[in-house]
This record gives structure tokens, C-alpha cells and sequence, in this order.
């Protein structure tokens, strides 16, 4: 397999990458929530305390048999590599040296045939399966637990990296579950078509995860969410293969592709995925909005979803995610500044930021910009120009390099998000930011917490929190488990779903029976047992134990 | 309860709709496929076979002690009437006075809580339940039944027609699913609202009909099909409730409300459906396009979707539904006759008509009018004017008022649908066409078969044949199996889903581990399992027995 970048064990993205705070911002942190007496630096690999590998030589040669000696791996990079995701508690206990738990072994099958014949050794030998795609998962989707098992593999999908078939009539595309989204953009593009999904994990997450987890990209309000984009799917369960080839649209029952899509792994592993694609754009213009309130903005945007007229891209910041904003892109130069200076002459300061974006040929482009223009500014929308917009598009992949910027100073961020109607989603915003603040500052570690809207829907739209606090050092862990129960209760009580598009994983799992009532529980839990009756596939996720 | 007008028990509708053909199509018939000798008019009501009630008398009292006695009715009339759905067999067998089933009673609960209770206590009777909406399944999804139980009820969902909710912000409401089509259009229009659904069946079929299976209606290229369109559901299954609320989207897992969508009785009673609504237009204009051939067209629609610049109404004949349909209204008068004199000038009587429909504002129409005009006329379309589109609304609804009419003729009269991607369509257009045809001829009642497409999608579309022929007398329903088979084989043969938005019922079960595979019927089944384990919620449909 071709050699692809690897991601730090103890953090984000392409290890040679800057991540480093502008100055500003870390005076700013030490006066508002404050930042450790001294850097806290991640471990080195040798210094991880790792188990030795439960796996029985019984399945290690079952599955050496599988996939090739080359692609078994029991050694330390590989199995610390495929011990967590990438969730602030994964990344605490990692930096700290002491992952919760790790792969007794790591899998690479070179195809479909293999993946089944991987589930098949697996079920015989009782060792439990973790699919992994590009390891991103922010909600303990990938933790290696073995349940009622003696072992846990990584089964990971880096070999399946396909573009199967690509219909510009259908402007479809069949597409490997292990392609990361650049991969998958490069050969698209080298035919002339996207696939329009652009997460903020884009750079590593994959196909397989997208659709696993029903994913949403910052571009989704225009190219629709993963979820929207799976026409068909191939599946391969322990207890057999499900294939579903591309269906415009069908009555035939309950639409199993939506019990594949999103089933994290639990069900089985999705061997290829057909997606509709469009043509790639020629033109995109991102652009910064300014609205005197939360309350303005989230009117403005709902107006324009519900006329048909929403941007491709569609985001907007409260007044905490503005102020933040303003200030990092302050050390950044003259545009931003330009931008203040506008605002202030308006005295509007205080206001939220939103980013606009239009993609297509030049000439929708300009169409669409219009009418999306026309109707924000009647809103009582300013336009701010491209420089915000171009900002945006720097940044829109580089949150997590700052995770791992913050947590070298001791400052705790993490991130969660729901969606709800637009009725309620002012209450939602408030109920949650105060969730979050008593939590934390009750610890003695008052948060900076912000929001955004970043999907529109008909119906409602998405919310996306940050926060930002002090780390507890020594208890970690407690302090984020009380932060994100608070939350978790708080969306559940305000309407809100329990996640938008980061999946449930092991983090929301406990929260599925208020999200769709113990009945629901039992549908899911019922379609599990048929197709994976021995419980080998990612134990723990998506449902709370029994 | 209200009354309400009641369908004729062997055929459609308003009985006192005229269902008369014009001559000149009974002149063409008698030619082309020829006529029964004699008119075949339905038996009366008595003269239907009725064999006796099997309905226990304790599962008789504790139904009206749910319902009440008014409630609970084994008389002749309540049980005829829900004998079937509105099929040709159905209406094959019922003017017979010889219906293949016949409900032991018929119960109309009063709410969401007496959904339940008639459940638990068909559970506990032994009792099979038929949820019964409109009575207009077209694919025997309401056949009365009994499984391996000793009797079986309809419950007729009539009494729950309450618009419980409506929130003008989020543009979503919450309806009864025993509310039809124009019921529920009355209680929206007067807050301003549409559903935008309106199947050929609009005028009987419900609300939660539409939910159970999968239904999109004329306009769902622009309002989106009914899956699209639900946000939130209550469901009563035996084991208990699913009540999901209305959610914009959300990542928690594999889509529950996929399940329940489509699940067409057989997992328990859709008792509430939150769906998505529209601002009422206040113009719709519909016009006629005339292309050169079905390819040509189909490549128009196509574009102009792909281009997101569809109608809200896009249907294209091919040249045999053409030719059909200017000959019915050239019964009609002078517009039909101008239309067919343009075209000669034309040279081009030979092609297929297209109805292109635009609904919203006077603004929105009008600009998307001249978008989709500009890419219809640069893909080979020739404009006819509005009154091709006046003659397509004021026929939308009628077709199964001619069945009537056929019928009594001695003509068999049948449609059947799928949908494909784009690159396959005219492959399979061409399949299921010369299946029927085959089928047919060889029992030497060689058909007229007619195709349109009305349902674009981006990455395909659906396909709607229809097709007359001689009636088999004494073997109607054999000759209607032949051809049913041959289209249903050829459609999975040629890569279509089994129904686009007819649903599965019990005439296209057998198709199903075709559709899904044998591995995802067991997922169904499991889930069927789980949350109706004594099997009484709709025996015999959307699965095959085992």
C-alpha cells in the first residue's frame, strides 16, 4: 500500500504542521480562563504504557491467512496508532501515556472478500472487530474495546482505496470505504466532478467513516449530507454481505441503506459506498455577513433556506465565536482589521459573524449570490467582502492543530454539537452555553463556551459549541465528563438531538434510549443480534450496554 | 366521525363520478385490443360472497370495550368495503361479488392510546390487525390477512384526523394519519400551507398511508417525496411506542424513521406524522413540451435537474402514451387539436409530450419558468403553451375513474413503476415493455403498453407503465399474474427497484429478496420480530412468507 501520511498517536494531522497560538491569543487565555504553570507535553511513543496483545495465535494465523503476514501488525506504532481516535479524552489519556484501552492487533485486508473473511475468522475465534477508517472519530468510535471478547483487532480499511466506477451520466461515483477525502477529491477531480464533503476532519477521515457515522460537511447545506449522497451500498456483516446497488429513489419497505448508514461499525463494515457526485465547481466565493444578534443571523439564514435560496456554505458564529474569531484573525493582519473598523464605524461590534459561500459555474455563482445577497441584506445582513470569507477558507481545517496547541498550555477544549428546529433554537443555544458554564465553573474552571450555526435545514438547523477551559490537572478526565453530561442532559431536555453529525460512538451511547425511546433501542439491538449474533463488531458503540 | 364519501367497494372513488370513455377511445379500443362482447358491470353488494365473521367473542368485546360498539363493525357493508384495496385483482375479484379475503371486523379507534389498546389486545386474542388508511394500496396492502391467527380485524385509522400542530416557522405540522389528501390540504391551506402531495390516489388515499408506504405524489419533484418530507413520528407497535420527535437531521445512529417509513403495517400503526410544509403558491402553471423521442426527453429532464432547475411537476410520455393521450383529449376539443396541427407543422407527430409545472410565488415562477423554458428549448423541446398543462390537471386525478370504465368494457387495465439511474433508464424502459408485451401476446391478448417518466432525481428517475389489454375472461387473474411477473422479473433483471411508490404489499413480497438480498430481509425480519413477536401486524406483506 502506498505510504500515507500518519497522524501523531497523541494528536492531530500531518505531525510536520504548525501548532502554535498566536501570541495575542495566549495573553488573551491566561487572563480569561487561564493556562497551566508549564507546558504540558504529549509522551513519547516508548513512554506508552501498552498491554501485551491478548490475540490468540490460533486467530493471529487465521488472519495472517487472511490478509497476509505483511498485513498483521501486533507491534507498539501500529497498535498505540489504533488505540483511541481523536476525542479530548482520547487525546489526554494519550498525551499522558495511558491509553483506556489498545488493539491487541491491527489488520489491513486488501478487498471486500477479505474484509468478510476477516468478519468470518473473527466470529469463530470470539475476538471483537473495530473498523477503522481514518481514525478521527471524536466520540470514542474507535476504542478498542473487546466487550465479552479475549481480544480486539483494528481492522483498518487503508487498502480499500478504489474509485470502483465514476457515471457522469448518473454523476455517481462508487468509491472505496478506506479513500481519505483528499484521495477521494483528487480522483474525482481528475474526472472533473466533487463529492461535496468537506468536515472539518476532511484531510483524514474517509469514505467508510463518512458514511458510517452520517457525516455532514461545512459545505453540506448546498452539496447535502453524506447521508443525503449514499445512493448504494456494499456491506459485509459477520453473518453475510448485504449489497445494495444505486437506486435513485424506492419504495420497496424500510430503506435499509439508512440502518447501514450511520451504524458506526456495530453491524458489520461497508466494503464500498455509491455516492452521487457534481460537477466541480468552477467558481467559489466565500464571504463574511455581519448581524447585530444571534437571534438576526439565525432569521436570516432560515429566510434564505426556506426560499430555496441557501449559499453552499452557510455559517454563523454567536457573539463569543465572533469576539474569538476577530481576535485570532487580528494577529493575522489587515483584512480583519479593515473588518473591525467597519463594524465599529457601524456600532455594531458586538455583533455575529456569518460566512456565505457559493460554488458552481461561474455563472450560478453569480446567480445564486445574488438572490442569497439580495435577501441577507434585507435581513438586516452588512456585507463584509471576501477577506472574512477567504479567512474561513484558511482555517476551516485547522481547529484541531489548535487542540493540540492548547493542550500543550493546559487549556481543556472540546467541541459538541446538536441540531433542533429553528422554534427552538435560540432556547437550545442558551440552555446548553449555561449547561456548560455551571459545570465548569462549579469546578472551579469557568469556561469561554461559543456557537455556531453551520448546516441549514428546511426545518431547523445545526448548533456547533466550543468551549474552552482551565484543565483540571490530575482530573481531567472528571472535569470533561461533567462538562459533556451537562450538555448531553441539556440538549436532551431542550429538543435537541443528541449529535448532528460527530455519531454517537461510546460518548452519546448512554443518551440513545431518550433519543429514540427504549422501543427504538430494541428495533437496533434486534437487527444487531441478526447480523452480528456473537457481538464481535465495535462493542460498546452506539448502543449503551445492556 | 364525520362523513365522509365513501368508494364504491369494486371500484374508485366518488360513485357519483361519471366513468364513462369517450367514443372515439372506445372506437380505438375495440380495434386495437379489443372489447368483451358484452359489458361486464360489477355485482351488487348483497350478491358479494361473505363467509362469516371468525372473530372471537372475547376479542370481540375487548375491541369495543377499546373503541366502543359503535366502533366495532361486522356488518356486510364495513367488512365488503375493507375487503381489499383498490388493485386489478382486487377489483377483478370484487366485482366478481368473490374477494380473496374478507376482514372479520372492522374497528375504528379514537386516538393514539386506542391504537395500543386494540393492538395489546389483538396480541393477547390472537387476532391479526390490517391497518387500513384510504383503502387505495394498488399492491394488496390491506388484503385482510389472517396469517397463522384465527381472525383478522381492519382498523380503520378514520377517527384520527386532527391537525395537532402547526408551526409557521419551522414550515412543519402534525397530522393524523387517518386525514386524506384533501382533508388534510383544507386544514393547512387555511394557515397558508401545502403539503405538496398529491398522488394519483390523492383524493382517498391518507395521511398515514402516505408515511407507511413510501408514497410520492406528481409534484414530489419539487416538494420531495413523502420520506423526504417526514420529520418526526408516533408509532404504535405491539411491544410498545416509538414516538420520534421532529428533528431537522441528526447523526444518532441509523435512521429509525427509515424504518417506520415504508414499514407498510407490518411492524405496528403510524398514529402521528410531523411533516414538512410548504407556503401555499399562489400561481402554478403547467404547460406541455413536445420532444422528438423518449431519449431526447429524458435527457431534457435530466439536465435541468442535474442543473437543479427542475419544476415542481415534471412528467414525460413516452410516443405510445402520447399517441394515447392526444387521442383522449382530441375527444375534448379545439386546444388538443391546435397542439397536434403545431406539431404536424412540425413533422413531428411521433414524439412524446412532456408537462412541465411550476408552483410558488408569482415571483418564483417566473424566474424559474424562464430558467427551465431557456434548458428545455436548448435540449430540443418545442413549448405547446398551458393548454396541454390544463388538460394533464384536469385529468391528474382520473385515471382510476377510467379503470372503472375499462373494466366494465372487458378491458384489463394495469400500471406497474420503478425507477432506475439515468443510464439505465431507456435500457429498462425498453425491458419491461417488451416483457409485458410478450407475456400478453403469447395468451393472445397482445397489449397496448404505455410508459412515462414523472419522478426526476438526480441521479435517475422513475419509470410508470400502464398498460391495456383484452380481459382473459374466467382467467383474469392468471393473465394478470403472467404479465405482473414477466415486468417484475424484467425490472430486477434490468437493474430497477421493484416499486418506486407503489409499495410492496403482498403483489411485490416475493421480489424482495431480490431488492435487498437474502440478508437484508433477515434484518427486517428481526426487526419485525422484536417489535411484533406474535406476528399479527399486517401477515403477508412487504416480506415473503418464510
Amino acid at each position: 500500500m502506498a505510504e500515507r501520511t500518519q497522524m501523531p498517536f497523541w494528536g492531530w494531522g500531518d505531525p510536520a504542521h504548525p501548532r502554535e497560538l498566536p501570541e495575542l491569543a495566549v495573553a488573551q487565555l491566561r487572563e480569561t480562563v487561564g493556562l497551566a504553570a508549564r507546558a504540558r507535553p504529549p509522551v513519547a511513543l516508548d513512554a506508552v504504557r501498552l498491554p501485551e496483545s491478548r490475540l490468540p495465535d490460533a486467530a493471529r494465523s487465521a488472519l495472517a491467512g487472511v490478509a497476509g503476514d505483511a498485513h498483521l501488525r501486533v507491534d507498539r506504532a501500529a497498535r498505540v496508532l489504533h488505540a483511541a481516535g481523536k476525542s479530548y479524552p482520547d487525546l489526554v489519556r494519550l498525551r499522558a501515556g495511558e491509553p483506556a484501552h489498545v488493539a491487541d492487533a491491527v489488520v489491513w485486508p486488501g478487498g471486500a472478500d477479505e474484509v468478510a473473511a476477516v468478519l468470518a475468522a473473527c466470529a469463530e475465534a470470539g475476538v471483537a472487530v473495530v473498523p477503522f477508517g481514518g481514525g478521527t472519530s471524536v466520540v470514542g468510535g474507535v476504542e478498542p474495546l473487546a466487550g465479552d471478547h479475549a481480544a480486539v483487532i483494528a481492522l483498518d480499511l487503508a487498502r480499500l482505496r478504489a474509485l470502483h466506477a465514476l457515471d457522469e451520466v448518473d454523476e455517481t461515483a462508487v468509491l472505496g470505504p478506506g479513500l481519505r477525502g483528499p484521495e477521494a477529491e483528487a480522483l474525482l477531480a481528475a474526472r472533473g466532478y466533487t463529492l461535496g464533503h468537506f468536515p472539518q476532519s476532511y484531510e483524514f477521515a474517509t469514505i467508510g467513516g463518512y458514511v458510517a457515522t452520517r457525516s455532514a460537511g461545512q459545505a453540506s447545506t448546498g452539496y447535502g449530507r453524506i447521508d443525503e449522497n449514499v445512493l448504494g451500498v456494499r456491506f459485509a456483516a459477520p453473518t453475510g454481505e448485504i449489497d445494495l446497488p444505486p437506486r435513485p429513489a424506492s419504495a420497496a419497505g424500510p430503506d435499509l441503506r439508512e440502518l447501514i448508514v450511520g451504524s458506526e461499525g456495530t453491524l458489520g463494515v461497508i466494503t464500498a459506498a455509491a455516492l452521487q457526485i457534481a460537477p466541480r465547481p468552477e467558481r467559489a466565493r466565500y464571504e463574511g455577513w455581519f448581524f447585530r444578534s444571534f437571534a438576526e443571523g439565525a432569521q436570516a439564514l432560515r429566510r434564505l433556506e426556506q426560499a430555496d435560496a441557501a449559499p453552499t456554505v452557510a455559517r454563523l458564529s454567536d457573539e463569543a465565536e465572533t469576539r474569538l474569531s476577530m481576535l485570532l484573525a487580528g494577529a493575522g493582519g489587515a483584512t480583519a482589521k479593515a473588518g473591525r473598523a467597519y463594524l465599529r464605524a457601524r456600532r455594531a461590534l458586538d455583533g455575529c459573524l456569518a460566512i456565505a459561500g457559493w460554488e458552481g459555474t461561474e455563472r450560478e455563482v453569480a446567480r445564486r449570490r445574488a438572490r442569497g445577497a439580495f435577501a441577507l441584506r434585507r435581513a438586516g445582513g452588512v456585507a463584509l467582502g471576501a477577506a472574512p470569507g477567504r479567512a474561513w477558507e484558511r482555517g476551516r481545517y485547522a481547529g484541531p492543530y489548535l487542540r493540540d496547541a492548547l493542550l500543550d498550555h493546559g487549556v481543556m477544549v472540546e467541541t459538541l454539537e446538536t441540531a433542533t428546529t429553528w422554534s427552538n433554537l435560540e432556547a437550545l443555544h442558551v440552555a446548553v452555553g449555561d449547561a456548560l458554564r455551571d459545570a465548569l465553573t462549579v469546578r472551579g474552571t469557568p469556561p469561554l463556551v461559543m456557537c455556531h450555526v453551520s448546516h441549514l435545514y428546511r426545518s431547523g438547523a445545526s448548533l456547533y459549541f466550543t468551549w474552552l477551559a482551565r484543565q483540571q490537572e490530575g482530573a481531567e478526565i472528571a472535569q470533561w465528563r461533567a462538562a459533556k453530561t451537562a450538555a448531553c442532559d441539556a440538549i436532551m431536555a431542550g429538543g435537541g438531538t443528541i449529535t448532528h453529525h460527530h455519531a454517537v460512538g461510546t460518548d452519546h451511547a448512554p443518551w440513545m434510549p431518550r433519543e429514540i425511546g427504549p422501543l427504538g433501542v430494541e428495533a437496533l439491538r434486534a437487527v444487531k443480534e441478526r447480523l452480528d449474533p456473537s457481538g464481535i463488531m465495535n462493542p460498546g458503540k452506539l448502543l449503551p450496554e445492556t
